[in-house]
């Protein structure tokens, strides 16, 4: 049952905000199925509290530019589906692999000749063929490129902590609101004990919006950018690998059985190996004109 | 008492399913007991928000490939017993030892031939020997094969963040469901008093579902998928230490001897040691007959 | 007063059994107390759902083998005392250095002669004495063990792994049964409100059990097994180091200063320091004499 | 909605303390709306028992110095905007460019002058510039330098510890004044039952300080430390690499090379690069006038 | 206003002990303000299950000397103000480098004549001298002492473990006892219906006496071991480091600067810098008699 079930609604969920939609759907079902009065589920004293006071504590502990990102990120959930190149990490090796046969054939110069007028947009690839371009040493290299690679982790992962600092925050701002709420209404106890449903209802609201918003907003979004992060952490390794071999004068066929260590077993690339005498020269710019 | 009891349950749980079904019976066993009507305990708007959402926000969360693998690893362990091959780690040293028989008289060519006409299923394999009989160096095969498992394990621990994510919003989902129903009660208290036990009973059963579903699904199913994934990594380990032996053109019985710290110590091998002067060449061989 | 209490219950808690009859005996006090009605504290449903679901879930969760070995620990808590032999890391080290004198004075194949003479329980020492006589190089031994030590730690861990899972799923459990009774009740609230008292009281005990049985049974359990493997751990680090030393060709006075980092400083035995020269030969073999 | 929301407020919370003061807003202002007196939410005893018993047991856990460190940092929060200085990295980078050009031209002796007369404020650049003078090593630098990072990394972190301790410990004191109030309104139950509600309202209230408290004060101030620290140690690892690179008498240009990989991407200077030929030997000193 | 407050009750805090009885003021006179019986606040049962229920539990995880340790930890924290020696990092560091001019002058010999006389009380210290003197490597003394600091920590660390799982423990019983209390008070319902505040309040004590003493007593207790076990473990690297630089046969001076990046920057000595040249033999005796 449980298959069946996801294979009919994954398609619809593919797509972030449809997910977001379906699932406050399901909870909205649920409160009509309930209840005769959707109303009776807004509070707009619950929604200041929950959501003000959370994005309010946020820019108290994080800088404005990285709860903004943050921000950000859940924006976009809700706007665009989430277009994943999954070809990345293979066209990142084909592409190191056109750049070392460039250098085994007409040197570095070249290399730098042809980036130059292509232009490169990734600023971590940038960096790493400038620093192949100066001549530095392997170890050298390496260093650099670990370090921007590490230093890069850490300002990426900076959004992440903010969106679970939320996820952490949502809740017991529903636990405030609620406790605002019961400590008014037992405060006046005694003139209406008839309203206390009501009242009590209202509280609850508090906790309910703490609870839903962190479940279905903050940690959705905190767990797509830590997966983001993580996977350009992951590429970023293995531009450093290639740069590093670019400059050790690797083979282009050792670049491409060591990069392939980078990639998932079925899309390895045995059959139709590099062959240096095999392969035309003309292989990387066919790579080129691919890719403008 | 205590081990009384594991022996006479324990056949009935070896396959999951029953183990399951068990777990199930003995709740229902004790909500039998303690009511007269079973069908008090279900309720359709807490198994939509708590079942829907759990999966919605796991969608939202993660890539559709790795729910879908999560979910496939619930959908198994209620179908088939799982049959684990004990055996494994042994049965991938005597291969190894078996190669390098194979290496050490007619060289690598002749792995080369009998690799080819056999064929090799296992990806990681695969690619080891294809490092092995490129005739890269022991540091080379090394960082490649390692490269292979690191990222092959963050690759396969995925699935089991997915399933821990189901795990923690389980019980949250289940409070959700429970505060909608009591809100909805709550607002129309006035209107029937008398109507408030079966209410709280229907809010409470989200709550109870959350829990339920979180310990007896999501949370068994983590910690299986978890303990598969760490053993891959582990028998990973053996297969590229072996390979940079392999590589470093090692004696069977130093692999032997090596590869054997990788198995339990009971396992270990030390009569029937593989000495090289005394063992018939056909062993490989025999090997290869009774594999195949 | 809190040290004159410990003072005072500590020898009869150095028997966990006694621990165990204690802390049970310090609530059924508390009970007998509160109550004049020991069995209301007793219910069928709760320990069934409580017992039984924490044993059924841990089956589920992980290979029947490594439950087994977690029940028994659990069992052997309440069987035996536990003979904790203090002395272990002392005589592991003072039989180093009795094999280190053995390999100075007649050679390696006397060490091999009198080895199988003796014979060696211990699977880790025994595997790797047959490292040490195999003839391999310091790198060798010291990968060897370590790859050993580490996988021995990884295979024990298990099993605390499902004491720490039993501890978090009691609780969870008891929440289950307590959310059963009162689902129950509030069903049929309308037609027995008198009875409110005793059914909530019922339902409450599920929790009871599972809280007290992750406090007083699973999570001491698990703590101990840590310990256990913990301190294997650390035994088989200064073993292989040993090993290590032997292969190295190294003095025993220097083995015994090495090995004595591992040792609480006020075991560190300075004054009476095995030296080369003042050391009657016959020195090893009393170490034997005492240990058969 | 969510992004025009943080642009409208973001500017008013860039400085903590109006942070500070909108998030009680909100709360006062939903106070307010559902209570027709604020004053009800005041509970001296409520106040004692949260912040005195926080401050207490952090004076308990912690060395003085360290807690009063930690209250400073909240202190600050209310007191003054954060001026975070962006540009720390870069000018850190370019002050070390230019003495490497003064090593370079004029040698160590050149630098140590240039440095007694300017002074340097920073004790950890003042450390590493005394050790670059005094003639160490590379590997001896380096292994100074990177002590000193990691052990005033260890005491810059013990006041994140505290704060944290003391978000841990403010819902709990909050818990124990709400029981204290709980069992003191239960005790005299039979004598008042008209007033139980205020009771309840004021034993709550302690609760509601316990996790506003955490919340607002304690979270943020943990988190803006705790950021602060990791830039610090950061900050701390370039300079450290940058003496290492001053002893291993490298280039300046390699020197900006290889910190560049320290900084953001889009703050690389690859254009106006500081090459030895082109570059006028005034250039460090004009860096020392911008900043004298 | 908090800075204000801090710096009034600090003094009293210094000593723990006062802390404690602060902090139990604080709540007592909450009780008082609250209650008219502050007797009302004492239960026995209540008392027996969480302070027997917690220690017993400990008795049974643990090994008795290690909860010894920690109820010597938490008795100490009553007893006596903690009379911390801030000097004892600098302090090490003159003796070390005392003993460093004795080897450069004298030889190895002379300090162990001199090191015999004045007899040693560090265990730590005493087995590094040891080491220096018997003549051992620079990468052998390393390894020993480097192991044998962490076997220390790890040795040290235990009876941190044993506090923090008695600070989880408590809350834990006081539950029990709460729900003992409630399910007493639960089956007797309808018997006296009257009673049932008293009866409650009492049920609620234990779960008061389980917060309390978890945040005033365990808690904090913990936290005390577990920065002095950080500092031992600090300064037994700062002695390694010594150590290892004796047996180096390194400069004095190098060794000032060296051990200086284990100190606070403030704490550095640059001006006083002890010269080889310029400084009398004297000065490691007189070192030593300010010891004496």
């Amino acid at each position: 049952m449980l298959s069946l079930c996801q294979r009919s609604i994954e398609p619809l969920l593919r797509a972030p905000v449809i997910g977001v939609l379906f699932s406050l759907l399901l909870i909205l079902g649920a409160v009509v199925l309930s209840t005769h009065s959707p109303f009776a589920f807004f509070s707009i004293e619950g929604l200041v509290i929950v959501v003000g006071g959370v994005i309010a504590v946020a820019f108290m502990s994080f800088e404005a530019e990285d709860v903004r990102k943050a921000l950000g990120v859940i924006a976009e959930m809700f706007r665009k589906p989430s277009a994943v190149p999954q070809d990345n990490l293979h066209h990142d090796m084909m592409e190191i692999i056109a750049w070392a046969y460039l250098v085994k054939e007409k040197g570095v110069r070249r290399l730098e000749a042809s980036l130059a007028k292509r232009g490169i947009d990734d600023p971590f690839v940038k960096y790493g063929l400038n620093m192949v371009v100066s001549g530095y040493s392997v170890e050298e290299v390496r260093a650099m490129m670990e370090t921007a690679a590490d230093a890069g982790f850490e300002r990426d992962s900076i959004p992440v902590d903010v969106l679970q600092t939320m996820t952490s925050h949502a809740p017991a701002f529903g636990m405030i609101g609620t406790l605002v709420g019961m400590v008014a209404m037992l405060c006046s106890l005694n003139d209406n004990v008839s309203n206390i449903g009501a009242s009590l209802s209202v509280a609850f609201l508090s906790t309910l919006y703490g609870v839903v918003s962190a479940r279905i907003v903050y940690m959705p979004a905190a767990s797509k950018l830590r997966q983001t992060v993580a996977k350009r952490r992951f590429r970023n390794q293995l531009i450093t690998e290639g740069m590093v071999m670019l400059v050790g004068d690797k083979s282009p066929m050792y670049i491409k059985d060591r990069l392939n260590s980078f990639l998932r077993p079925e899309r390895h690339d045995y059959i139709n190996t590099l062959k240096l005498d095999q392969r035309p020269t003309a292989a990387p710019l066919r790579l080129e004109v691919v890719r403008a």
